[in-house]
């Protein structure tokens, strides 16, 4: 019956721009009696894993914003993808010592999930016959690995022999989109906001990679997709959307899966899109998509649980040790300094 | 033996923004001896009418620059849809007298069209029990009916109970779409370039009609569509798209039609869209297309040929009298003087 620590990454403040790591998110001491917390016939986790995403910045919104996911609540923990160790349990589907990722649970060192929010997320225990880190089942294997399996399968549509262009391609959608698409028989194009970015995504098979940086997404893709592109998976939107446009051949598709120039940009200054008449000119398909994590979860494991297993993908996660790193892990994603998928380890085991 | 006047419309130079009618496309006799032409196994019209659409300025174009439609040559005269009476044939298909439509023939009083080129175009005897104007057979019923059969059953998949936005609804691709979405149970708004518009689209079934020149977009679709849209039939991008991206509803439609906001901009002067974000959270689908008259003409002729001959929708023509006319019909278009599908009338039968 004695509180012990509970350090948690609180949202403090709503960002006009760029959040900080001093000022909007900030770690708190929030204690809590591992005995004698209410767990709502839910669950108490020991916290492993966090996992930190890009779409979380549309979170950090005033509440009265309607999107399509919920608001951060100020003064309240931050919450996203989890995997923990059961350590209470009134829930009939866990048990004590179960390894659990949750889809949804509070950034702390323990997490309570009510029993009445499992409905709404997706909890499941880790089933991991080939012993894979457990924080690829909230990442390459989470919700960036559904929204590869999502887009690709459902809007890209690869065909051997295509052409498909990534942008971000280190991160984590990124790397994954294009060592898929290298299995199936295209050719990969990338762009990566550093040398050592760049180097890496070539390492790991990728036909040509830029440094948008230092050269022009248009520029580039005339020099290494002279041909075209048939596909353009976007997650960057701005000046990368508008070079893809140029590119595109007939009949292209792009997967518009993020956004992130303009998420941390106020409107009038946004990099505007000039070129939507290649749309209509070249009969493109912009597909705009939300992962559902719910409905495809299990069809992308079976289809990608198996890849990891053989060892032929390789991937990069970008680890930050201890809840204390909280802060500057999620804000080091909209300043693109993270490499790969970006996890907070907040305990061994 | 003796040549007779043949009056043409002449593609005399490559318009930089605006095409003028001395100064680009200008009428110049070229005599025609009707006897001894030389017909290459096709068939000589007398033209009656031809069609004038907002594609054709895709085509007055340096012809270095690809597009999905071959640039019109300088000095030969612009060619477009025709209808015209068989006064010559060595074509099985056709004998004189007969009346056909021709998807490409050229602006002219007599119009060859050889053989060998009738397998790359869209030509038939038009049948019309119904005795509706011929012209119909070039617009209604002609490439813009067959664009607005292929965008609406191919990409909006318009339901009852949803909104649509139109775009220029007062021309010949927006009467249609509205008129068609009112009967299939869909509330229509659309936006037109002036009062008289406005008046004539309101009075045609719209369920709510703004002049663009005295409202912006965006607050007019707020004012009458509080609940959203569910699909945006666009033909013109620019500050419109980006309204109807921000009224767009989940799951959203657009028809990527035209954008002639853009057609005689310059790259830099255009209006940027930045809210492409929009696409991304709320899953629309953006669909561009160029129509394909010959794979769905005769689909489209079973569907809206009943719903003409049934006098149940009103559609206007704007008609230009006589082949002196036709420069001012062509750039009436682009500068948004014409009401309806624009027509030239070059001979009575």
């Amino acid at each position: 019956m004695v509180a012990v620590s509970n350090k948690s990454l609180i949202f403090k403040a709503i960002p006009e721009t760029f959040p900080e790591a001093s000022k909007h998110l900030i770690v708190e001491d929030r204690p809590i009696d591992l005995d004698t917390v209410h767990i709502h016939g839910g669950i108490l986790l020991k916290v492993l894993y966090a996992s930190f995403d890009p779409y979380m910045r549309g979170r950090m919104r005033d509440p009265s914003i309607k999107s399509y996911s919920p608001p951060m609540t100020l003064n309240e923990p931050v919450d996203s993808a989890i995997v923990g160790k059961v350590i209470r349990s009134e829930a009939p589907e866990f048990k004590v010592g179960d390894i659990v990722s949750s889809f949804y649970g509070p950034n702390a060192e323990y997490a309570v999930i009510p029993y009445q929010v499992f409905p709404r997320i997706v909890i499941r225990k880790v089933h991991n016959p080939h012993n894979l880190p457990l924080s690829y089942f909230i990442g390459y294997l989470g919700m960036p690995g559904t929204t590869v399996y999502q887009g690709l399968y459902e809007i890209a549509k690869p065909k051997t022999g295509e052409t498909i262009f990534v942008s971000s391609a280190a991160g984590a959608v990124g790397q994954l989109v294009g060592q898929i698409c290298k299995a199936e028989g295209l050719r990969v194009i990338g762009s990566a906001g550093s040398k050592e970015k760049v180097e890496y995504v070539k390492s790991i098979g990728f036909d040509g990679v830029f440094n948008y940086k230092e050269e022009k997404p248009g520029d580039a893709l005339e020099r290494l997709a002279p041909n075209g592109i048939d596909i353009y998976w976007d997650n960057v939107g701005g000046e990368h959307l508008e070079a893809a446009l140029e590119a595109i051949n007939k009949s292209g598709r792009i997967v518009a899966c993020g956004s992130i120039d303009d998420y941390n940009t106020p409107f009038e200054r946004r990099h505007g899109i000039k070129n939507y008449i290649q749309i209509i000119v070249k009969s493109v398909l912009v597909q705009g998509f939300i992962v559902d994590v719910a409905g495809r979860y299990q069809a992308m494991l079976e289809r990608f649980t198996p890849l990891f297993a053989s060892g032929k993908f390789r991937v990069k996660e970008d680890i930050y040790e201890g809840i204390d790193k909280a802060p500057e892990a999620l804000v080091g994603i909209f300043r693109g300094n993270n490499f790969g998928k970006t996890i907070l380890k907040i305990a061994d085991r």
